[in-house]
């Protein structure tokens, strides 16, 4: 999502403390006004970065929107350990610590909304999501593989109600959830997909 | 949520429609504009209503504005029939129609992100969410006392993850859930609740 172009050298640290601070004013601003107040003027304004220098990053604005989301989220590799329910729990409760992080789960509701109105976020939003479904659709995959699921469970279905169970809780019931709620969701889960 | 005192007549036909005028305008407004443009000033333009009738129905913007949201779902009586899966399939298809009118559900994503800063707002789209959980909840109970699904069957995760799918499906992978969908993730969660 970042602009990768010859002029604009990653590694140079001038560039990474200008993104940086561009990043950290975007967040602050998402959570005190919202996406439609979270212009780039205000976030020129906010990261001492000129404007210019922000439209050379980021070409336009509901990237970089995205990016602050991301920009919170540690990128710890996931290593499977082989122990179904031990993986699920890790990639699940990865998402469930950022979801308690009340700055970043109201970034999370500003820009659901703002991608019902703008398909690039709704682009983006859905990319974001798509990484750790993914993982646990294939941590459910090799459970299939190894004869500790049924061979006809719906791998998908299970990693979206994985996920739905958390956004549900966070969002809808304004519940963070716990580990022991991780447990108990992962448990329902597996329990209807386990071989008899 | 609505002002029944004695000088609000709610039989008289002026004032539902009133009533019916202020929540259409409402419900557009907040299509078009978002939570924070839908303003009393810009209801009672659109509606054609004087601020001071409408003040005296909603004293407060965050219950017109849930209100609004109400309005637009039939509140049809549900009749159990006592066959788990098809009172399921029942309960969460009338939410997924709903969803799958996008003006409707672009109005859930604006109102999740309105209750993220407005407590009134947060509490009332809580209780919105409420009825029918519980009523999933008390179909799963049914088919505990019957012996049907396990005596130690976590209930009250269930029907969260059967609204959680809903939701997650259309907010954050942004398909609207189809009635084959619903089959699969009620199927999915019955499976892991069936006594063996």
């Amino acid at each position: 999502m970042t602009d990768t172009s010859a002029a604009c050298d990653a590694s140079d640290p001038r560039i990474v403390r200008s993104r940086a601070a561009v990043l950290e004013a975007t967040v602050e601003l998402l959570g005190e006004v919202g996406h439609s107040g979270t212009t780039i003027e205000a976030i020129a304004e906010r990261s001492g970065v000129a404007k210019t220098t922000i439209y050379r990053h980021w070409p336009r604005r509901a990237p970089l929107l995205v990016d602050a989301l991301y920009s919170r989220v540690e990128h710890a590799a996931f290593e499977p350990t082989g122990d179904l329910r031990a993986d699920l729990l890790a990639l699940v409760g990865g998402l469930a610590r950022k979801l308690r992080d009340p700055n970043w789960s109201r970034m999370v509701a500003t820009l659901l909304d703002a991608a019902e109105s703008d398909p690039e976020i709704a682009e983006l939003s859905a990319a974001f999501t798509q990484q750790r479904r993914e993982l646990c659709r294939s941590v459910l995959d090799r459970g299939v593989q190894a004869g500790e699921l049924r061979a006809d469970a719906d791998t998908d279905t299970a990693a979206q109600l994985l996920g739905g169970a958390l956004f549900y809780k966070r969002l809808i019931l304004r519940r963070p959830a716990t580990d022991a709620d991780l447990e108990v969701v992962v448990d329902l889960l597996l329990d209807g997909l386990r071989t008899r």
